[in-house]
């Protein structure tokens, strides 16, 4: 059950943290930590195994793969000695990253995607692609009448540059029979014309904006405040980070697209919305460490006032990229299951999920063991298939 | 169904901030905030109303209820329009705090407890009694052969000083047909002579040592390691407190039950036992208002380092006292349904809790929720009963 | 020596602090806790006593000092008994509290406050009035070309509104022959017009903005880096109020005033600029318990890279009340050595001092001690003078 | 002017990393941050020059300088690049490092250790050798009569182990003519009889216990308070360290030793004890960054309550080296001015200092720079020496 996950973004620290670390796990120089889908309630013969990935993807940088991942060593992100080992490996994906599409019309990008996706596809003999999108931030676009059908959006899609990057590639997947997943706060599949193309390629999509840091903890700090009927006065955050994504969040429109993604969690959490803001600030000495301070005031019983206060050193591309492999494994075990349309159940991972669920980590967490562990065994084994190029 | 909440140790800060928010909760002054039992899926017609509860208790030390209250209202604890509002009522609770017992030996000691506990019980009429165990932590006592033994243990009591404090309101509390709760990390019930005392009488207990500050804290965030397969590689924790607690807990014996209390949930939740310590160090200055400061490392994706770092200043006795509340309300709802023995169940409010629970406070939250959900509806109804006496 | 302190936004939370602080002082009901006045190596005889104050003011506000200082009491500022022990005299400064001019042009509005302090000196016979800005922080005005000249700016005022208000008490302090202190970041006395009308007049003045919080940290922090040769790389806070003040500044042109005022001893003291900025954000619930973190990343040896990380949680209006004290005092006794002009020797109390000042906390202090070490004692004594009305 | 710095404990992390940074500063592989005779205001031609510093020294391991310097690039403190361009000089100094000597009294030990440093001096022909301590801090010893008499002393090495390990060698560097510094809390020359010592060979002495991390934050921050007047009621402080330091300081009695040279500055800059205590933990995840986290409680005007907190994430062995460097080129200074005994002029290094000295660290710079600058220039140029081995 060989299986592609084409990252756009391949370039990207996230991506290239995940393929580094997935060629690494593979030939057992570094053990999965931060894979959930290595855990014992998460372990599903449906789920293709790491060494079953084959790596592809667009960008719109050029700097090599493994120039990046050198970078990534300088910056503390990944050791030298692993990115040493797994170089010629990493060498050998860059013949499946490729520059991203523009054409004349967005028709003809979103095409061009597509064809891309499928010669990927074709030329590894891969059961199904995974697209999953870890590029750059982008800024929430103002809302268009053929955002609602699908059929208008892909008139639209001859004379107008009606769709921001994010979902064009999800319009390609779609189309090309992808299942797609958005990693970032960006657009992607969540507009009413994509839910329907998605529906009718018969494809599953998942998002948005993972979860690793400062919302991550908000996801079991807020409900236990909840748990606990304290109520919660005022919550501010400080996020202060360097690296590609710090300079790209120093914009103000991405900015506020990844606020308003990290907020979500108390609201839907508490049942109400405490005091406070979320900033984000560019700090290029930071890093890829990034640091996050959040203080917390609340009150309990007969008034009395309490703190809590908390700083986070987290490195993001670490915290991100095995939860990319989880996606990927995740989202193609259920494109075979023959589910299609947004995922709920992978709400564990992001930020900003799809659909009516739970924002406490615990309840999410849950709901995505029953429903790995409802999932019928496949009768064609899961185990490696014959290799063939890439994974050699 | 007028029900009492017999306080062992009811001159200090947990149980007069108890008693004061009941009254202050009953008479409208101020919203039942971090009682567990207001929220939506705890509430149960089973459960005793606020109101219903009668307060009474020992304590070996002498200073009024209303002096303690005073005092509370000095360090920042209880607001003065409050305690003023409630004086008078509370200065009524008094005629219901005797002196704890110390008879010529440990049998006519326990004799003596539960003839207060069945005075108690007949002079107000009330439907059953629950014993509560907020007095000062004690030392972890040696082994004794008569621990494990009913019968031997009855006969100890004639000629030796076999149990510990907290262990003698037990054995009174059963053999007078109450329920036992034990809010401290003492040993209270939990040895197996007691165990089958309580099967013995048919009453339920519930413990140990509440869980409001560090350990709430630890409840959420291991588990948030554990869902994502992070390594936590030391925890290391700093409590500084003041107030009565504090004094008691810069003794090394009382320290050493308290701390071992407080890591057990990192074993539990983590299946390993990270790097690090957990300190108590009594800094009068800081008062009620303790201070906590946790630092994990842990490590993720590729050996990547990382690190969380908190501060927490809670208010102990305003986050102790509604517990204190529900715990009571619960176990005496339990012991109408006809439940003995310990009581797994309320695991979701103590550092330390019975039997083979999960220590993650989600997953606790959840069994606690459909523990309560699954109760029948009491035949007659749980409103308020004629009042006679102290809850006028 | 009756010295007169008139205040500038004597409605306001400083300024309310400090009359009340004063007369609680003076009636035994506190110690000068934080007034560096009473500290041995500045208490000087030139220095007019705690008790030789007499307090009045301008105010747009037409809340009564006793209702601010309720208020205060509320917010957790001030203590309720000493606000009900000073209450009478209190409101008794209420007759010296005006409301702040507003005439048809500039020149009457100045003509109007330097009214107001000459009658407020002569009621009260005092040796000499000092007026302190703690009004509202003002946006930076655009130059203009009358800010050059004293000539051409008494003209502008007939046609113009070309001064802001705080600018337009300094020029009317400086008319009447009264001191002026500007403990905010706005404009006030620092235009070269208004320096050469103290100099006309022979009246000292002092600035800017008060150092109470984040900037007194930064005055030592940053020099211990410079003083150890470490590698500041970046220097990051946030700065979380509520209160009137924090109102006012979540504006962001006042906002903007107030950081450039926080940064600057960062480059002064340590010869560059890290990375970073400085964020003041409004939280109401905060209160006036201000709290900031901050984050600075350094470098050492070999380029190891370290971090300090540190959160001040501090009361602004109890931080700044004595220092508005100190100065009043301090002023007032080089006005009465005869000096006019700018006091860079007062850089001790300031963010954005005045001159060629060394911007390191301990050198400011032996600046300080050694100018008041090195003043005459003044021939008449500094005992209280004979009272009459106020200072009762 | 070639300068011996003789290293006791010199295959240790400090020891080394001294070692390493001085080679690498020599080769403009680095800049010298960190060493603040490098500052302006310190340079002197009277200092030996970085390049004239032959090192030498005693261990009691055996692991090798390249070793260990290898551990120290795991362990993120040296830079691995640097390590390599150097590891061929740092090898050739092992034929400079001697086993500790254990002769058969101790009275043999020191002529030993003597006689080493005299052969060390006389090998590479050096102007003069200062003996530094960086050894494994002991514990404090119980007082002896021979401390008080450097004739008592002299007679009891004779017969009786009087002397700790860091005293045998202070005494050794005296009666060998050498200077001698305590960059650890131990006993060294703080005995009577070593002073006496030190006044007979005419040689100066420093210490005690490099001030580098906690410390250094409380030598600003104390004096902060006390010039502002304000009351600290607490300060509290948690110091997690791995490393081979950490493992000794796990030890209670040298615990002890460090944690009351910590203390002082509290008390001497305060000129009161506020509560609190300072623990030292060893979490050897922690390794060489070791995270110091202080609560400070204090209060304001009017008895306003307020905190400051704050964590240090320091690499304790790239803070000490660089000062390692400073103290003895500055020792060797004084020594070749003709100073003897102690040189209180350098408390600006240590948290314990000898003699009546300033212990805010603002002062003791100003004390340091003072005497620097009051030095004369030798008469022969401090310029580079004919180099002859080691410094090759
Ligand atoms: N790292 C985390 O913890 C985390 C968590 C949640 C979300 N994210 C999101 O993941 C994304 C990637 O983060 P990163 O740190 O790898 O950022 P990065 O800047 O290192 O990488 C982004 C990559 O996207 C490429 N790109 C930009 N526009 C493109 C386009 N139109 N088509 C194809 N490629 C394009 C860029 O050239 C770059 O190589 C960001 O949007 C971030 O917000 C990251
Ligand atoms: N406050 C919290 O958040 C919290 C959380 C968990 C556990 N606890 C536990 O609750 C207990 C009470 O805490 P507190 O802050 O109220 O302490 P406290 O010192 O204010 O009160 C303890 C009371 O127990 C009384 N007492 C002592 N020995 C007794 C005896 N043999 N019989 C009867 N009374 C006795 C004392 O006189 C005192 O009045 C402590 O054991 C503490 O460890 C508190
Ligand atoms: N509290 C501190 O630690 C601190 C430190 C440095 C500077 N400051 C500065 O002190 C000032 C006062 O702070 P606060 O907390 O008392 O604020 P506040 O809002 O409580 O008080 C300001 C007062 O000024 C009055 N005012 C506004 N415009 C006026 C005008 N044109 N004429 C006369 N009065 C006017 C307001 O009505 C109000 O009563 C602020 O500018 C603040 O930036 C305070
Ligand atoms: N690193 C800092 O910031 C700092 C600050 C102040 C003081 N200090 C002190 O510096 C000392 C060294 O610290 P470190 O981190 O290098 O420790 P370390 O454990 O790495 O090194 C100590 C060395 O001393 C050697 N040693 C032990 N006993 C000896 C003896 N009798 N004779 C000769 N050598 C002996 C050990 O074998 C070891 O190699 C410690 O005492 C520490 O307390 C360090
Ligand atoms: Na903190
Ligand atoms: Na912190």
């Amino acid at each position: 059950m060989r299986t592609g996950i084409w990252l756009v973004g391949a370039r990207g620290s996230v991506a290239v943290t995940s393929i580094v670390g997935a060629l690494a796990v593979r030939a057992s120089l570094a053990d999965p930590v931060g894979c959930v889908t290595e855990l014992p309630p998460l372990r599903h013969p449906a789920l293709p195994a790491l060494s079953d990935l084959v790596f592809g993807g667009h960008d719109v940088s050029c700097v090599s793969l493994v120039k990046k991942a050198h970078a990534l060593v300088a910056a503390g992100v990944l050791p030298a000695a692993v990115v040493a080992a797994v170089a010629d490996e990493l060498a050998g994906v860059e013949a499946d990253v490729r520059h991203a599409p523009d054409g004349a019309t967005q028709h003809d990008t979103v095409a061009r995607i597509a064809a891309d996706l499928a010669d990927f596809r074709e030329r590894h003999g891969l059961a199904r692609v995974v697209v999953v999108n870890v590029s750059s931030t982008e800024a929430i676009p103002p809302d268009h009448p053929a955002y609602a059908d699908a059929a208008a959006l892909a008139a639209a899609l001859h004379h107008e540059p009606v769709l921001p990057p994010s979902s064009r590639y999800a319009y390609a997947a779609f189309t090309a029979g992808c299942a797609y997943v958005d990693f970032t706060p960006s657009t992607g599949a969540r507009l009413p014309a994509l839910d329907q193309l998605a529906a009718r390629h018969g494809v599953p999509y998942a998002g948005s904006d993972g979860k690793t840091g400062e919302t991550l903890l908000k996801s079991v700090l807020a409900p236990m405040f909840a748990m606990r009927n304290l109520h919660v006065r005022s919550w501010s955050g400080t996020n202060l980070l360097g690296g590609g994504d710090g300079a790209t969040l120093a914009r103000p429109e991405a900015n506020a697209a990844k606020v308003a993604s990290k907020q979500r969690v108390l609201r839907e959490t508490l049942g109400y919305e405490p005091e406070g803001h979320t900033r984000i600030d560019y700090v290029p000495d930071i890093g890829d460490l990034k640091t996050a301070w959040d203080l917390i005031t609340f009150s309990g019983f007969l008034g009395s006032r309490m703190r809590l206060e908390f700083t986070w050193h987290g490195c993001d591309s670490a915290l991100a990229a095995p939860l990319v492999l989880d996606l990927a494994r995740l989202t193609a075990a259920a494109h075979a299951q023959g589910l299609s349309g947004p995922l709920p159940q992978l709400a564990f991972f992001f930020k900003d999920p799809i659909g009516d669920v739970p924002h406490g980590l615990a309840e999410q967490w849950r709901d995505l063991c029953e429903w790995v562990q409802g999932w019928g065994v496949p009768t064609t084994p899961a185990g490696p298939a014959e290799p063939s190029g890439q994974p050699s």
